[in-house]
């Protein structure tokens, strides 16, 4: 039998550099271990039915350990006469126990639920690894937020000062954000996690297969029921690169703020030398290439749904070779969000905050403006539109933020504005005269009070610790599957007649 | 009080063609609703806390109250002078109750929280809307599915036929998709759902409100704590615009499928006049301009996401203005979207579906070689390699179809790739003859075969009915709150001193 | 004869809620201007061609005519029943002068040839319209980096102070970038200005029509041979979409420095009331609004060839109706372009650029080091890169930039990493105390020195003259084949027999 | 001195994950070459003014010299501690040469203007040799094209059958596009020819360097004038990548044809076997997978300047490392590209035209309805739109396509329409009853008729000879330069004093 098992029918044979453009078979070392555990639990499956006797079936196992065994241990070379890895693994097997064995190992099945199958394997287990990842990221976080509970900072809008704040509430809304995304990962990960074997090509099988019992050897939830969905819906690749893409318009986000917050100008952080680059003439200069690489590589994951889209919006319902393009996508969309998820860490870890530098900002700004409204507002029942307009008839006059706090300055602004006298007693501007008390003064839910953002982290960690324990219980459900598995394939091989 | 008024501090105004560039006055009618309902219960709130007193929450009430009518009746003219619907209210209210009261409407509150809580009761009320289209949709997909079991049709791959299949197969597989979206739309609803008001421009306040009062009378299933996430993460609108992507993509390919059924060479299914159009010049064509439209509006859906994504991935934290844009891109794919669904529930509902046509597509095919290769290895134990190599002898060879059927052909085609004698009995092919037995043995779940089919269908009503179930919850839910606020707006502005 | 022209083979009329979804009615009145005059244009040919005679070209002329200046003056009402401006028209003419000589100006075209040559003429005129205005632009900037000659400024790389320079050298980087622009914008005109009147559907027609001739009428350069290119073929939209999406990329950024410059942690320049807005709640800030919507703004016209690209992707040769949703990413493109030239115009007009903080953050950094390390380099033959290593040791222990300048500093550290002792002479730093002097040492070309730059904008201004020039003929062209155009319909109208 | 070059200034070195976030170091392979004759270049350059001595540039280009053979000859290891190549390649010159000289390498220039050389060296070189396979694939289809003038086609639009053509006509439009594409490569090519060596990290230098002289030996047409622009502009990377897309959208079309066109339903053209695959169960199916996998390698072409769009646009002026993502963005669009025209080529040379299977799709439609239509206008002077009328009714009652050419059907139809009767001759059908003769009456410019394609074909050689002319000349002035600066290699280094 020739190398080409399924070109029996065609008389050519693809030339060179057709092959090397058809060819993933490089790429699919991403999903070899998938493929062959697939392989495994399908012929497993054909056994317990009865497709395959006791022979065949340890013949065909300890034949597909030993190949698996040598992908891992890089003791194989791949044959590029073959377009993609699933035929090269038939082959495979075939040359080490013949055709007559061999050659029933994709019974009941086709490439096609072959490929959903290893991917969604794949993206299972890329998930589960992502998750744990972003929960180390959100307690680095929680570590800074706790530190910086006092660094009282400017919190900006339209890149101007707005409201005074405090550091660790930038860290907060970071947290919320990646929090929500590990919760989109629990939802995708529910459709994720089906078995699409037994689709076989498009329209099922004639063979008295069982999907549910290869779905319960590979830990899957249950099964893709309609045979064409299983192979032409690509709806789980695409909702999983698109909560990739939020994630990493975040920590672009994230990237940004900490670029512009490390300048000289702003000054408010300090990006540790160890994630930072000099210029190759200027020697002066620290560049955050590290977050700009953060956020050049986040643009990638950010485009990378909308590849996908392109690809799979253009063609009708079925299976075409098109989609053979989104396995990279995914790759490269896990491999750069996993890195800079790593960066980021190691960067949150060991940034140095700036209290003096924020705290000049807030002093030579009128960020407090808002605040002195609004004691108008409950103190002296002026309205608020017109307390808005008082204070900015101070500070459109003013050269100094000071003169925000001065008494008498406030009282003439009261009357040019309300045509009425009001006396402030001494003590008005008490609560803004230190930082502390002035936050303190927020009683709004999730304002940046230090006792609220305390509050807040709190919650986070709760939370987090839910989430954990849903990880913890999918991690589980593969070791069991992945056991149950592995005894089956020792006692199968043991017992070899 | 001059127009503009939040202008006070500024001596410029803004000129005519700058107000253009700025405004989004006519955009924001699509929330205006949303905004002052918001302002309702931040006022109402308000009042329950003791910033406004008896008089004043009934004069704001009735004040809002007329606006709205007057919204609703399009009985009131946008001042161009204004750069959005939320100063323009509140200068609506100033006009007609004086600045003494209606200057208070604003406190404790920022047009960032504003802006957001409008959106999500405006996408909330949108999501389940189009849920609730799409179980329509459902519907008449259903009832098509069932009255298709026994319409016989090639299954395609790579547009080329694959397995014998039935039309309903195909109709259970746009099921299973959109069943996936309703999914998807429940679990981003609780995302949503949240309430952003009282984190005021970015860092809270200190007015004594209370944030889950507001978020129980409008009906929010909780708060958005943490007052930065609250107006600066656009995740909920990127996550909305990328699950209506999704469909969309799934809509364009629906599209696909039947314009190429719909082509003279295929021939399988006829769209109802009603959704054709004839050419200008060629009287002979029929063209199905709708699903083609589909298709392209299915493309804009599509980039809506991305948009999305560029315009939110290249700021930093706080609120910008460049979110301004998003609000359209949230309406069009809104509209686009629920356009398309009720064309296609029109196309589904009178779509004929041709069974000569595909029955001959059938017999003119090899489409049965790989039920025929089955039999072989159940009936011969034939290696399935060796079965694929056998049948694809005879069809190497073959110009007539039938020769796949025939005794002697596949006897010689096994003596020749397995150098061995095998006598197949006369009834060999009697499970082939006619393709309802045919597909009576496909016994893998979720094949093609009827009996598949339709208990699949079944699984999908119930299915059905359980999100049906759940999001006439989700509306009772709004529809309580909506109550809660008119029983408290009609006692409170009855009550008036 | 019925309203529908089109629809007399088909049995079913279209329903309202499909109409509303096939419909480009409403948007078509973007083109219906250059459709009329296309009509007016094709039947002039068919007169000259013997195929109309004297009575009814002259009745049609004086219908369509009318009907244009009916459009005009939003004199005519658009019947919903009509899918497209195309038929209105055509049933308008009938309407007007009867089928017998109105049912005769389609003949020897159709609605896909008719589309391409309104799309092609629309896009030219928008494309001469949008080169006015930036040539406007580049003189507002001419005019601000005459006046910026001498405003020292950091210019940045990553966000950090790299290297001094002038504010007016960052102006002459943003002409440099437009002038690309009208050059490519020259260049896509000449694929655009061609004739594709008379592909008709897709092969062309059996009339003896005159193309030539046509093309000549319109002002065309030449036609769209190939029948199939000229109704399938977008990549003249394509690259328009492109085109215009490169300058909104280089705007986007433009209003990105602008933003950060205008913070108050930059402060370098001050844009203008007029072109800012206020808080809603904070009256101390200043929100640089316009320049945030430009940014968000652009993202959408960045998007729009990607948009266009998804349609068109994925459909095989020939016309589809998908391609209807290009108009309108053309139109939306063209106007947000044209708009946010006009904010820019409008405020680097007004612009105020302080000296005294750039100045402030030149003497508070490290920015001169590369200055003098080529000092070392020049002056006493210290490697390149040994010379950044001993600026980089002293920037290294420095607290203030002074020490820099400091001549035993350097002695010190040139003697620590080359071990050599080098005696500086007292005159040393003359050339670094004050910046113009400094400045003025950048010999290279296109170097920030006043001297390069003040060389550059001359050039600019005569690039500028000859793409006025250019322009000022491509109009001209047009105002010919207007002129011509004019002129036979006044005489074949006249001539009524 | 230390291995890493210019982190003088850092205390903390990186560590392993950061550096290899960081590290382009692989990637830049793709552009090593041109690194270092950009090093040459500059470094002569510097000897020509005077900065560096006979000895010095003289031992420099020997080591230079050695290090690009051994990076040929794959005889080098990369260090992974550098974070590219650049400090890579100036390493290994210190390490060979000493610092003394080795040092002085980099004088005068930075990173920034480096990069930037390098890269429009390399996309001139990529964009000359993807001109040259576009010419390839034009001679290809050209010759295809003069085969298949007699093979009689549908022309479609709306993927239904519009009007007869010929395959030829559809290769014509092929070629139509391909050959705007090469003039695009030459506008673009005079925008990337220029040279931006000497703009140094942004704002030039002080070393007395002579950028023309660089551009002369580098074979430039010229200098990027401004410095920011030469290191912060990156639309020369954007369009050339956008034009790759309008290129590979109209490749996707073309595979998107020839996939329907080899489907079963239509069976026009039979892709050859070496550029199918077998199913690997379905035996009788052929998979046109190679076109599948240019419209999938397609879709990441066209997302590329999208991907580069939303990198470049989210950041202010100057120079990020956001840019080193733009590297592999055009490596890879080259790449794809490249081996899609390869594909296409052997597809084109091999395929199968199907005349009978054509002739049979023409025989069984009502594809002559306008051509009868035009005859009642030419010869009965029939208004267009009524003779459309009269042949739509036909054509609505009809189930046999030669009723169209039935005199009495047509009489009774215009009697029915016009409610006059008109006698037709018996030869009035003569001019349709063969279809060369019915094509040879499509008498307008570029449509399919068999004497209107050759001649365009014609056109079309012209057009390519001129194409090819200016490619040589492009290539020669290369050549040139590359000679010019070996000679002057080979001479300053074998003076060697």
């Amino acid at each position: 039998m020739g190398k080409n098992l399924l070109r029996s029918r065609l008389d050519g044979s693809l030339e060179g550099n057709v092959l090397q453009f058809l060819s993933s078979l490089k790429e699919d070392l991403w999903i070899v271990e998938e493929d062959i555990i697939g392989t495994e639990v399908h012929d497993i499956m054909l056994h317990e039915q009865g497709i395959l006797d006791k022979l065949e079936i340890s013949t065909i196992l300890i034949s597909l350990e030993e190949i698996k065994e040598r992908f891992k241990n890089n003791n194989i070379s791949l044959d590029p006469s073959f377009e993609d890895i699933h035929p090269f693994i038939e082959k495979c097997v075939i040359d080490d126990i013949g055709i007559e064995i061999g050659g029933k190992i994709h019974t009941g099945r086709s490439r096609n639920d072959q490929v959903s199958v290893d991917l969604r394997l794949k993206i299972r287990k890329e998930l589960n690894n992502l998750a744990s990842k972003l929960c180390n990221y959100i307690e680095t976080l929680v570590n800074l937020s706790e530190k910086t509970l006092h660094a009282f900072m400017p919190l900006y809008t339209h890149l101007q000062r707005a409201q005074l704040g405090i550091f660790a509430h930038y860290i907060n809304y970071y947290i919320s954000q990646s929090l929500r995304t590990l919760r989109r990962i629990e939802e995708i990960y529910q459709r994720i996690n089906l078995n699409p074997l037994g689709a076989c090509a498009i329209g099922g099988t004639s063979i008295n297969i069982d999907r549910k019992r290869t779905a319960e050897l590979l830990g899957f939830a249950g099964i893709v029921e309609n045979s064409i969905d299983a192979i032409s819906s690509k709806d789980f690749i695409l909702e999983t690169l698109s909560s990739l893409s939020l994630l990493a318009i975040q920590f672009s986000r994230t990237a940004e703020d900490l670029i512009i917050w490390s300048s000289r100008e702003f000054d408010f952080v300090e990006i540790d030398e160890s994630y930072c680059s000099v210029s190759s003439v200027m020697p002066q200069k620290r560049n955050p290439d590290t977050l700009e690489l953060t956020r050049g590589k986040c643009s990638k994951i950010i485009a990378n749904p909308l590849t996908a889209s392109i690809i799979i919006k253009a063609i009708p319902s079925g299976y075409f070779l098109d989609f053979q393009e989104l396995k990279m996508l995914l790759k490269n969309s896990f491999e750069l969000t996993n890195s800079i998820i790593d960066i980021l860490i190691g960067i949150f870890s060991s940034i140095k905050v700036n209290h003096e530098k924020m705290k000049k900002a807030i002093d030579e700004s009128y960020i407090l403006s808002l605040d002195i409204a609004e004691i108008l507002v409950k103190e002296y029942s002026i309205p608020f539109r017109q307390a808005h307009e008082i204070i900015a008839s101070i500070v459109k006059n003013s050269k100094n933020p000071r003169e925000l706090l001065n008494k008498k300055q406030i009282e003439s602004a009261i009357f040019k504005i309300l045509n009425k006298k009001i006396k402030l007693p001494d003590n008005f501007m008490d609560t803004m005269k230190d930082l502390e008390t002035c936050l303190s003064k927020r009683v709004s839910e999730g304002s940046p009070s230090p006792k609220e953002v305390a509050l807040l982290t709190m919650k986070f960690k709760e939370e987090l610790d839910i989430i954990k324990w849903n990880l913890s219980n999918r991690i589980k459900e593969i070791q069991n599957a992945d056991l149950l598995r592995k005894n089956l394939i020792k006692k199968l091989t043991e017992e070899k007649p």
